[in-house]
């Protein structure tokens, strides 16, 4: 199994040999259910055999003293919980949630007018229409899969953090000075965002959208079910604006993507090149492929106009036989795809087949130019294991892939794996280590950047089963902490966690340490809205406590200073529309103030600086005491106000 | 300051003295804010000089290393996060959150059918009527401040968590086997629920739940600014009805409540017996007062029908003069109280004194029988430092109680705060222990009940300031671990949590472990109206898959089995008010499911064995995929099928 023989092979006929024959074997084992089976913390494969005995496994403690700081910031998606959550690293605690396509009851998202307008302002015209007078006017779940941090020049520039939803096809921003979701987009034509990641170089720049679901466009009922006739879309956002620079349509089904780190190509994983509609069909291939995507050639048909206009996007066609893409056959239905922080070779993840396949991206303008052939970008194809998911790196050459269903993590050496391509009998795995209990994504402490330390790897495992203490049928995942800094890994720390950690990065404090702010800045964008509102009110914010009225409107202003609101009443109408704008005008830090009234079925955050507001209908008559949720002073009991509420005339 | 001389003071006239005259103090140092100053770890008091020199720290570790399992289960509220928290002792993890009185993107909870019924059933039918039509339907905040276990015999019995709302006025009650919320009940003629504790003996049996504001009732616009006629109320819950058995009408303005472990008592702090309405109102007068509730007095009012039956529920007079209550003058402002182990003692904590209350429940008798006065119960009255809030208990007679404005933990004997009050030349006070920062609830493992182990102590720091990575303007709060196994205290872990931490009830594991399952019966109430809708349908849940037209309304079975939904698509018409069921065959431990149909906003979880099903209106023509949203298979990617909704004839 020489590179030559391999690159042999033409575009389209991939042997079954070379495909190591076993996507069948492994697609039987993956029918018997996702239950895996404890094993021995440490199982050696017949690869150890050959290495040099193993020297050194790493030392590092996860624990963190009282009073110490983690030295990494790990920003989790949470799945179908639809928040963002800051975990700290050794130490593997949840600093914070991040409220963003769900609604939080403690800081008042998706309730307070700051959040609703970022929730709506994005949305599609059509979409925002369709809200309207549903529910509370926007959706009130997300699923969260694949949050990145922001890059310039290859690495982390700790501006932000970027997630998708795929629930509802939706791209949001986190602003890192102060850790709150600041815009929300959604893609047009696009059904789903499932693979998300940042451009590297020279900076973010776009962030690469996959559409996984295939369907008719337009999709108002005039297709149903007629395949044939459904698109699937790549999608490139840009990051400072948050709208859809431009958008590719592809073949097949997309999965997951990642850029390179000369700013010049994405590419992403197709699990379902047969375009099925049905389990048996989208895996019925014994191929999919890889697409790459050529971003100096789509700008050039941006900037001609080759493209298709639908909903405002430029849409290019990049399917078979275009010059914006190419189709490099793999496996079936890969599943992951990584790069590495050499910057030169790109890692897809075969989970049907047992093999990761590993590009050379310096091959990638020849590929374009039509030199070589789709094939010859692949310069490794290395066997792991059962169910491959995702790689990570440590910067020293190695990479650590999930086996889904053997439930470990390998661990592997990519020059090994070329050498052992080109006919050398080298094996390139150098350890597997129990997981527990089928690991989807992994990530290594900056490893999806050219700083790729090698300090930590965490396994983000989707089963705990006996891991923890039995909290119901609905188990936490478990998160588990690897040291891989020594010529071993090691596991020390199991960490649970609700649904779902499916995806993380590890991000250095030193790349946030002087960018994350404690007091909110007066003329913060957050909250413009409310000061021009104000402004148009002849209300001074930090100082004026006073009620407007405005027909059946009523706007209420009020600062607080812990412990006390600056109204100790107010009086409004039954039927009013009542807007409630607080500023907190304690400038002391961690000192964050809450608003609720009783019975109102209303609570927001206000933050020291902040100011924050909340619209509700008067609808019911009476005496409603308002009340401080943030515990905030010895006296936050006798933090509260009361809100007349005077009866309709009868 | 002898016993003697304190018993003399009438019960309205206790002395300036006696209240230690510094009531003044505390509230000006409490009126700079709530910033916290860091100390060294350790503070020797005043009273350490005379205490033999402390022996043996505790000597335990709060890691659990990978595979081992926790030994207690903490049950947290989350405050205005409106979820219940469980975390594993002594590691410190989540392991779980209940969503309760919050929207959950992840599991549906505020959307799935299961979750409205139990979200509105137990409303007042003016509070039903009011939200229907609104938003969501059911209110989307909470304010949970203290989770309980039920007790049986003056120990927790495994069977219930109770946790308030003092948002929304509700109480609600999950169920450990499945660690879901089955029951959620509004109290009519209360306005917040604020403190609330189970009846220790003989069992639970009620939730003492404090309303903490004033209101005037009814509360109908008919009276506004009258605080003469607002009314505050005290209930008391059926546990296993889950409805209301009684309410009472008292002075002032509740806080914290407990029971006795003898079943005949419970009593509540009251912080504005002034029923001020401002700041400086309620903190006027130099003392305020405990209320204690004669239970069998009570009843028996309620059998005779010595009441006012107000919607539904008899409310019992119990304001001064009362026979059903007494009223213990203490100092200004009491916040937390707790009944320790010992089944005698009870401690006031008083909040803006800096002493605490220690009363003697064996004299209670004797005080509703006038045969002593109020002040005659108090046995101690320690002096222990700024700010005492709660106090929690290790069973060897020691007491902790936290002190909000010192940021400290004091570790105090009973029995010499006792002596002391007798006169004795002794020092209750044992250790003082900094905790970061501003302490409000404590709780000791099994603290709170006869089986109190004096292991350790976890104090809910309001305030975490400088103790993590700096993750914006909303920072943590600071749950800290202390191990109390020794003679002295020892923090060992600092533990960060999104808001809020406000309490926690700490249960040996021992309590559960055979209680909580992990695979749902079919036959479990908490889907029984789906089981009820697909009889009428003619539908075997287990086993069918097929849709039912009824009109405009469809209804769509299916069954999952990872990696499939056994309904490959299913077809509606735009405008059909649509509902699926889905029923989830496979019977793996930790194998859910979830249902998400894309940019439809939805999205539930389904357990193994579970039927979940949720309603929405079919508003958008087009192909729409559903999918699972929890991982459960190695091609769960393919898990997907589609919705085709045809569109409204033009």
């Amino acid at each position: 199994m020489t590179d030559k023989s391999r690159s042999n092979d033409t575009e389209n006929k991939v042997s079954r040999r070379q495909l190591l024959g076993t996507t069948a074997t492994v697609a039987a084992i993956a029918g018997v259910g996702g239950a895996g089976v404890a094993r021995l913390d440490h199982v050696v494969g017949p690869a150890e055999a050959q290495q040099p005995p193993p020297a050194r496994p790493g030392a590092q403690k996860f624990e963190v003293a009282p009073g110490e700081l983690d030295e990494y910031y790990v920003f989790f998606s949470s799945g179908q919980t639809g928040e963002v959550r800051i975990i700290g690293m050794p130490s593997m605690r949840e600093l914070m949630r991040v409220p963003v396509f769900n609604r939080c009851s403690a800081t008042g998202w998706g309730q307070t007018n700051e959040s609703l307008k970022i929730l709506t302002e994005g949305l599609t015209p059509e979409t925002r229409e369709r809200l309207k007078g549903r529910g509370t006017g926007v959706w009130q779940n997300g699923d969260c899969h694949h949050p990145h941090m922001s890059f310039t020049d290859g690495t982390y520039d700790g501006r932000y953090i970027f997630i998708n939803d795929k629930a509802n096809t939706r791209l949001a921003r986190i602003r890192t000075d102060i850790m709150k979701c600041d815009r929300i987009v959604e893609l047009p034509n696009q059904y789903t965002i499932h693979g998300m990641r940042p451009q590297k170089y020279p900076r973010t720049g776009y962030l690469f959208c996959n559409g996984e679901y295939e369907v008719p466009l337009p999709n108002d009922g005039s297709v149903l079910d007629d395949p044939k006739k459904y698109w699937t879309i790549f999608s490139a956002v840009d990051g400072d604006t948050m709208k859809v620079a431009w958008q590719v349509i592809v073949d097949g089904n997309l999965d997951n993507t990642d850029a390179d780190f000369q700013g010049k190509y994405a590419f992403s994983t197709c699990y379902n090149s047969e375009k099925g509609m049905t389990l048996a069909e989208m895996s019925a291939s014994e191929q999919d492929w890889v697409v790459i995507f050529n971003i100096k050639r789509i700008e050039e048909a941006v900037a001609k106009r080759d493209y298709k206009e639908m909903n405002g996007v430029p849409v290019i066609d990049g399917r078979h036989g275009s010059r914006y893409t190419r189709y490099v056959p793999v496996s079936n239905s890969p599943h992951g795809i990584n790069t590495a922080p050499d910057g030169i070779h790109v890692v897809a993840n075969g989970k049907l087949a047992p093999t990761v396949t590993v590009f050379d991206v310096r091959l990638f303008d020849q590929l374009f130019d039509d030199k070589i052939k789709p094939r010859d970008v692949v310069v490794a194809e290395p066997e792991l294991g059962l169910g491959p998911l995702h790689t990570a790196f440590d910067g020293r050459g190695n990479a650590y892939t999930t086996l889904f269903l053997d439930s470990q993590v390998c661990k592997w050496s990519i020059d090994l794996a070329r050498r052992a391509f080109k006919g050398e009998k080298v094996n390139p795995i150098i350890q597997k280590l129990d997981v527990h209990y089928q690991p989807g994504h992994n990530h290594a402490s900056m490893g999806e950047t050219k700083e790729a330390d090698g300090k930590w790897l965490i396994s983000l495992n989707k089963f705990s089963k006996d891991r923890f203490l039995n909290v119901g049928p609905l188990k936490p995942e478990n998160d588990q902490l690897i040291d891989i800094s020594g010529d071993r890994m090691a596991l020390v720390h199991d960490g649970p966690s609700f649904a779902e950690p499916h995806d993380a990065v590890i991000v250095h404090r030193s790349k946030l340490d002087n960018r994350v702010t404690s007091i909110w800045r007066r003329d913060d964008p957050f909250f413009e809205d409310a000061r021009r509102q104000a402004a148009a009110d002849g209300i001074k914010l930090e100082n004026d406590s006073k009620v407007i009225r405005d027909g059946n409107k009523v706007r209420v202003y009020m600062t607080s200073s812990a412990p006390a609101y600056a109204l100790e009443t107010f009086t409004v109408k039954q039927g009013d529309e009542v807007t409630v704008f607080v500023t907190n005008v304690d400038d002391v830090e961690d000192l964050t103030h809450g608003f609720c009234i009783v019975n109102y079925g209303l609570n927001m955050e206000i933050g020291p600086q902040q100011t924050s507001s909340v619209t509700f209908m008067a609808d019911k008559p009476g005496v409603y005491w308002y009340f401080c949720t943030w515990f905030c002073h010895a006296m936050h009991m006798e933090m509260r106000g009361r809100m007349f509420v005077e009866p309709r005339p009868a």
